[in-house]
């Protein structure tokens, strides 16, 4: 059985008109022979009777109610929007039936708004699939043992379509977005970024962790897990998008190069702090990243020295990582208003010269490196805010990214 | 434990200040002892974005969407208003929770949009209120034994009610609308109708039949069936309302009258229909049924005579039933804007004499009585539609209704 799971996104099905886009999408894998299990989130953003948002917005506050009842009332969201998806597609002549989280299969564990998929019982959906062209699937939802709705915590729906994508070993699994795929770039930053065509599972990771946000890293590493092709998507076209495989050069040809560097991404709103002892270095390490992990603040680009630790944090927790080491006696520095760059590529691995590359590229455009890191796909340095839009301009000239694609 | 089932219908929940109303008499319930058990309805009427009536006009068409799947959109309003009810129930300091119909342990039959309650099981709610002031279910939903979401049929939330009063041996199932009680008659008709303090079972139930509106007969049923004590009740006002029990007089002392007649009730909109033959009778019997019977056209003051048969149905199928006897050979005649006014009372039985007041009543106000019926509990008059507000108050005013309550 050839088999297609698209994802359609909150802006994807927030009106009739929108969901028409998706519905031409769902029905041209029809016509070419594919059964299509369709991944709705809720319809629309916040200010839209059904989203995420707005329901939650119904509620006085966040104390009064429990976790339980937060997904029992979201969940309405999700089932409202596969309901309404479900209706149009039959409209649209196609055979179809909508389910729940729960009636697709997926089992949770009980951590409610945040909960883990222990499971996807397939048999319904199979069953389903018999006899209609479509099973279209509330996202981001599932039930517990004791038959609780319970809704997935990180990466909501693309989780859920690519964990379908696994369960029922899918041809592909397509992530439908507003945007035309994975960019070499913002193209809000750089106007020659181009759409990729393939990417790796790895690269997309660190593209999405690094602000891409098309996908949500956590489903990317479930597709990855059981090697299923995504693709990213836009609504609004017919192209493929950007395919997500495990290998760049298999699965379209050899018109892919065999390039060095996939893309540049970037994240701003990062305050570095330095903080010095001239008293015992190691009590100070842990005091400090034992305080930021209880005060559960994200922490990055950690440089240890013999007298002291620098580091990032987001912005927004800025203020209190400083009250937290005051506290502790410390003096720390910061300096507010950085922005973290990211050179992605499979390619790099054992090339040498990339990050002399890298750094040439911004010193030549007298742009100071505050702080960088290294892993084997992804070189990042740490710049000022003022400097980003150049940075990121200039590395993806260097590497020649508007001749991807 | 004390317990009281308390709903309140769609008008009751649609707003924060509607709803405080309504969480005024929780509040008062618990304050006085009581373990509640709150059912509610979807939040507001066609318009308002979680109601029953908006969430299906989302649906292209009927067609375009089972019954099932129909179930599935429409109890998300329920759910929804469980949970927002619930969260403001905790803000103002109870302890509640929010269960949906299924959580509340309603197992139905498989007949979607239309289904029947086959058991209640209390196992979770009992348990619930071990931790809890207050459960909150949602109304009009169960779930059926493939663990499919199935919606009640007749009565909606006010069955649900009546179900869980009845399973848990309430005290009280409080039915709370935006009227005072069941009055002796419609104050739109007539200025001094009162509410009542005490009625039967079998008096409200004739009294709902004929219009009064406020609480479905199958709730009724129900309690009757499990002799629950229901009361109708004002969301606007602290009053008890009336009293629906199995006797009138044992429930609130002797203050209360052995009345002969309780109300006057009446309905509208009603075409008289003649046949008439020369031919077979038993033929025209048998054909003029079954022909009512298939179309699905209700029939009500049938009165056979040797030549022919004269009834009533309500003027909206009137054009249709018409169009059915043509066609099987007859010439119908009809009286359309004719009203059926019914005087209830469970005192009337065996007291003679009440058919002849009624009669003497409307004959010297010159009013026509078109055709008559009576059970023991009630007597019927057919009348043209525009005598019905000069018949009404003669009767109310007949049988001393203003001094009821």
């Amino acid at each position: 059985m050839k088999l297609i799971v698209q994802k359609f996104g909150g802006t994807s099905v927030r009106s009739k008109e929108t969901r028409k886009n998706a519905i031409s999408h769902v029905q041209k894998a029809v016509q070419d022979g594919y059964k299509v299990v369709v991944v709705v989130s809720a319809m629309g953003r916040h200010g839209d009777p059904y989203a995420t948002d707005t329901l939650l917005s119904l509620i006085d506050s966040e104390s009064s109610i429990s976790n339980r009842e937060k997904d029992l009332l979201v969940s309405c969201g999700e089932t409202i929007s596969s309901v309404v998806f479900s209706s149009e597609l039959n409209t649209a002549s196609m055979n179809s039936v909508a389910l729940t989280g729960s009636q697709a299969g997926f089992l949770t564990n009980g951590d409610f708004t945040n909960a883990k998929i222990e499971k996807v019982k397939t048999d319904r959906i199979i069953d389903e699939l018999k006899t209609h062209d479509v099973v279209v699937v509330a996202g981001f939802q599932g039930k517990d043992e004791n038959g609780e709705t319970t809704t997935l915590g990180r990466g909501g729906s693309d989780t859920t379509a690519a964990a379908l994508g696994a369960a029922l070993k899918a041809d592909f699994v397509d992530i439908f977005t507003d945007v035309e795929g994975i960019m070499t770039a913002d193209p809000r930053i750089v106007e020659s970024a181009r759409p990729l065509s393939v990417v790796t599972y790895s690269e997309i990771c660190n593209m999405a962790y690094q602000g891409a946000k098309v996908i949500h890293p956590r489903a990317v590493e479930l597709a990855m897990q059981s090697e299923v092709p995504l693709r990213i998507r836009s609504t609004y076209k017919d192209d493929e998008g950007t395919l997500v495989t495990s290998s760049r050069t298999e699965e379209r040809g050899q018109d892919i190069p065999d390039r060095l560097i996939t893309g540049i991404a970037h994240l701003s709103g990062i305050t570095q702090i330095s903080v010095k002892t001239e008293q015992h270095i190691g009590k100070l390490h842990d005091e400090v990243f034992s305080s930021m992990a209880e005060a559960k603040i994200s922490v990055d680009f950690i440089n240890i020295s013999p007298d002291g630790v620098t580091y990032t944090v987001p912005s927004s927790s800025a203020d209190k990582a400083v009250q937290l080491l005051e506290n502790l006696g410390y003096h720390p520095t910061t300096l507010s208003n950085c922005a973290k760059v990211s050179t992605v590529g499979a390619g790099m691995t054992g090339v040498p010269g990339v990050t002399s590359k890298i750094v040439g590229s911004l010193t030549a455009k007298g742009i100071e490196i505050l702080q960088s890191a290294d892993s084997h796909t992804t070189i990042w340095v740490l710049i000022k805010e003022k400097d980003l839009k150049e940075a990121v301009t200039a590395l993806h000239d260097t590497f020649q990214l508007e001749q991807q694609g």
